[in-house]
């Protein structure tokens, strides 16, 4: 496994910046946030755009990567295309589709995305839209020889996403139907421990049942506010008192989850995504939180 | 404290012939089911009419009640004082205000209901709904010296009542801002533990901290079907995983929340409400239920 | 269910006198002992002949039983069928046939016993043996229609009973590959729960995932001695720290075993296997352990 | 084992109305408070006397207990034998010798005491001051043929009793020591299970290691205040978290309890001490109080 | 926020010397301990001298500090203000008032000390000490800009500090009075949290509710010797199985602590204690106990 | 203590091959493989020569280890010492004399080996045969000035070491059998806490109870496979849930592990033994392996 992480975290800077401090601070790989390059979303930790896709230059980014010795271990773009308004979701399916073939064209072959979710809708009908529109999606993906990592965050953390979240992918029963409904290599899975935690769905037997299907890894953690699960339960879902935090600060046994991942026979990315808000507000808050966050993997990536 | 029970798992017994099992088996107070006669919901565990508020015979009920030692721990109506269909809404509020009239007739002066909830509004506007709708309930309620025990239940086990739930009283932050918005002794809490634990909330620290505004309890048990937990995690909330059993059978510490509640000082009816689906089907098999529940409570309450 | 007990614990006693005591203090049902009349074993809580399979009296048996209001709820008979002595083993298979037929006869239709095994032999030539020698016992019972629930111990708790035990049938794995080998309905088990607790399987998820197979309940309870186990470790297996005690004193969840039986639609008797050496050397003894359990039990079992 | 309770609970009732009341509700045996009948200390749970030992009729006393098929466990005084207040230390000691002098006269053979302590000093010098008093008072007890059964309480509740508390035989430690102080057979436990929950020391190992030296047991509960043990910690001692509360209302693990005492060869008594504020402050209370621990401990104890 | 250590664990070498070796190894900040040059108390772990703030040459000081990068993060005088002897309690008074002075003068700002306690006063009494002595303390630090951080040590290990121990400020409840009683920011918390460990104290809620109030972090770990605790309980204070360890080594959970510390938005200095007896005796030793504490704790500060 | 590493991982590599890339690599000392240079058992994990004691070149081994600094910790020789078959066992008693002279001719002065068993044999005559065997293996090794560390694996992995076993030193029980046996300061042991895991063995215990007994520490992991864990029970001994996993993948606390060893004052080697089959196939993988081990253990050995 190598460490990466999710440039998401520097909008600031531009890619190649990300690139020359990632590579001096011992990260391996870049996961590259792959919004469009303008009107993107606004949402937190959303619209950044480290490689136009829309105009991509393949030399000019391979360059940017190979000769700070760094992989690109997927292009990352994480919309709802599943958005209940049909403008909003055909922008969203339409741009995903340049993201796989950007993703193509530089020989990466994967893609992180979320499934999405009409958030106003339960969760039959919700996954029947996913039905819908996602079997040519996939197919598309297929055609480019490109594999598509689902995030497996539920996307509730407001009211702007209640009740149902954006994105439907967020537990073992949905995933498994996924899997079932749309056969192949071509979807699977970008494991985000922090949201198993949450959830109080075992993260370890995760790793063994979905081995095969982890195609990607979020390194996030969570602490779970106890004070906050009293007042609120779990009827709030996503709201009160999940917390993200830098790998190492939560409850996720990294030590743990590593070695399932090496049982499983996982040998690709450790991608760290940074949401701490402890670590926000500048540059040098920002990269702090993904020192820390290297100190506690680096010993488990030989 | 007193051994009780809802009589809404006998929908095909009369007033008397519960009143005759009850006695006879060791229970001493019923609470009531006071739905419409007529034209009454169809949802489970409701819409049973063991006292007909719209024709009350007070001096009838009484001597079914007085003749077997039995006394009337509340009466009992639990529909959607909030639901989104106005004409719904106003029948149950119109309903509800006949049943605190009748336990007022019947010096009961308790009635047990939901607060409700327009399950398709996120949880502000929800709330702000609350505050319109109960503040006159409240003071009717308080008019006619009847205090209203809020059952702590979230009510959303089905699609049916996806998202929201149908009703916004479970969880200690809430019950706080409803008791600030509506200042008093009125208002309070039938206490349900069982829908505690699917809420991962302490049932010790709620009876600490909210004793004083206990006014009535469902003593009603939940096992948590761990597999199914793991499938689903806490986003499918009331769905998956939370199985409703009989006092004793589930996880709810019984030993510990019957002596908290005696150091808070409560000293009303343990009422046993059976949605128990093992011990469904024919009337003996309800009976088997509760006698199962008596057996564990028994003991507590001297 | 019903609360039932194995009659072997009363050696001394006649089948009308141990009927006499279980109908007098609350038992419903009895295991009846059904070892030979001669020449059985001299293994400790074995060997013990309630009913004389080789000159059965139906009418007499019956006549003892109803008279009391008591039912039979298997005859039990538990030799090594496998033992590596031919003739030891051939004479328990005979007698085993007998006690099918006695089953028969006395309309009872359930024999309790061991699948047996060469405590010599590794597991697979043991489950090899099992392949031969049971096949044919099955279709002799289906062909009486006699249901067979096989014990899940271990039977190793001596040094005579090194290395393997004399009792293949202990863990869910076996279980599973007994009764692929096996199908129908005639093989099942008698689920005895303390011996999960030593072997450290989780005995709600036995529950669920062989509710349909358990046949018969052992109540029987087991404390680990968690000094025994830090000197002996589990390679000791049944030797040096679990020690049998009567339902009630051990690690037995009672309440969520009973709640699982009652979901998985177990309605047959749950009986009291006394192997608690702090209740035993005289009658007296033997019959206040009995009444630990039935205090523990009956209120669970309605 | 039998069931009994401690008298002092009751000090406005008779020996003959406890003892009446005891025996028509399922206790089997009494624990006499032995107090001096006049100018005895005011501690809460103390200085009650329901036999004058100083005007003994010995007649007259086993005539109550035996009328009502009632036993005596032993005689209780728990006064501090070691006040740092020569003269209240000298009654103390002189009182016991009657107390002493009664059971041998009464054949209860046992007395229920404390060990003490001058609170003001240190471990050590507090523990010389024992090695100086109690010798004589063992060997005065051995010459009656009476056992001394030391409570395990640390005494420690209020200011008052700080920083020592006024009894110094709390934890396995010293009662070793006490035991090679002082050889032989007389000294042994009272053992109240209630204080080891709240000096975190393990109940089930105490019954184990001390079994052969417990004399009497003391059925107490203990609810720690989880709020005030994060306030106050536990160098606050006795003050602050510890709430005793009737047999079954707290964290004792009674069936493992009684268990570990039957597996050490206990026969005696166990004797419910009320010391529950929940139930206190008139004579039905109290008595509800007995009625909650007997059925507790009612079905274990066979 | 930066790693540093508490100087007094070396006793025999210079400032300059403990600075070198400190700076060399990876630690950025000195809590420099400022006892007397002469006649200090001679207690283990205290009564070093490192800063002479009776000859204070601060332009030597800063000049050993900067000449290696490192900074001061508090000066540290860790006596019993309250001592029960007027002398001694007058000159450790007049001493913290130069040390305060001394960190006015040296721009740290920052005073480590304890409270103190008349060991032989029940709470209440030494609190109202407490409230004699302080405020001119707290008025004359807050005159020089200084603040000052308490330790929450209960300061008894042996006899000698029994029963009270020798500083009053070691829980939350306690804390609040104090903060309560001497309002205004000068003073605040230096936080160890293995004296958390073993009041049972919830070390994270320490953090939450008191994390504008931390001032000052003291690294140090607690290994509960649980043989120890069995045989003699919480009742024994700090005597008998508090094992103070370095950082690492016992049951503080750091990665959790440190996560506490950042969201509360500590970004001072987090100083080893050193008081492992497994790394003591001579220099050596000492430093290697010092870097495990840095390896443990470096990867958490970025 | 030191960090080493046990050669047998690397049998393709030469000495001097595994020197050099240990030492490069953090790497302190090294445990050298030392079956029979021909002709040795075939056992995975086994029969690996990297010094051939039949032809011991004393000074070329010391120039290996002395010109990269590295230390050797022990001579690794791990046979069945006990073998059933007769000349299997003179065998290896013959080479580990041979171990044992080339130990003290490199004043290494420590031998790892098992104490074997015949594992067809119960405990008893087994360890009849250890008695019988041992003795003069002891007293040839206390000739040489060499001490023997006995690993504590119970070596039963496979159908073909079924039922014993082949090494009886598996327990504290069987431990303090072989010390009382055979007295002296040469026997010892090499402690691997990985087998404590499965055979749920309280490891921080042991090395307080055998503290002065650890002689040298094997350092590996283990996991435990919940769910073979459920299926198969602890019956299945080692076979079927416990999966070996480099240090830090597994359940050993190694922080606390390593704290105990501190306390007790073992001062020798940690050595690294590599059985995570994720970890093998080849040379680069087995490496990465043991950087992973050193990453988990080098911040704890200072």
């Amino acid at each position: 496994m190598k460490l990466g992480l999710l440039t998401a975290a520097f909008p600031s800077l531009s890619l190649a910046e990300v690139a020359d401090w990632a590579a001096a601070n011992g990260f391996e790989a870049l996961e590259i946030a792959s919004w469009p390059s303008a009107g993107a979303e606004r949402r937190r930790y959303a619209g950044v755009c480290h490689v136009d896709v829309g105009a991509l230059d393949v030399r000019a980014v391979r360059e940017v990567l190979d000769s700070r010795g760094l992989t690109i271990s997927s292009l990352a773009y994480y919309p709802n295309p599943l958005d209940p308004d049909p403008a909003v979701r055909a922008h969203a399916q339409a741009h995903l589709r340049k993201v796989i073939e950007a993703a193509a064209r530089l020989e990466v072959n994967l893609v992180g995305t979320f499934i999405g979710r009409d958030q106003n809708k339960p969760l039959e009908p919700a996954f029947a839209d996913v039905l819908e529109s996602w079997p040519p999606l996939v197919k598309f993906a297929a055609d480019h020889g490109v594999r598509i990592a689902i995030e497996n965050c539920p996307m509730i953390f407001t009211d702007d996403e209640w009740p149902g979240g954006r994105n439907l992918a967020y537990s073992p029963a949905l995933w498994r139907r996924l899997f079932e409904a749309m056969p192949g290599e071509t979807l699977g899975l970008n494991l985000d421990p922090s949201h198993l935690v949450w959830q109080f769905i075992d993260i370890l037997r995760v790793v063994r049942d979905f081995g095969s299907r982890i195609y990607h890894v979020h390194a996030k953690d969570l602490e779970i506010n106890r004070d906050g699960l009293y007042e609120n339960g779990v009827m709030s879902v996503g709201m009160g008192w999940q917390v993200p935090r830098m790998p190492g600060l939560g409850e996720v046994p990294w030590n743990r989850f590593i070695a399932g991942l090496i049982a499983a026979g996982y040998d690709g990315v450790v991608s760290v995504e940074h949401e701490d808000r402890a670590f926000e507000g500048d540059v040098e808050l920002v990269k702090r939180g993904f020192l820390l966050a290297r100190n506690t993997l680096r010993p488990l990536l030989v």
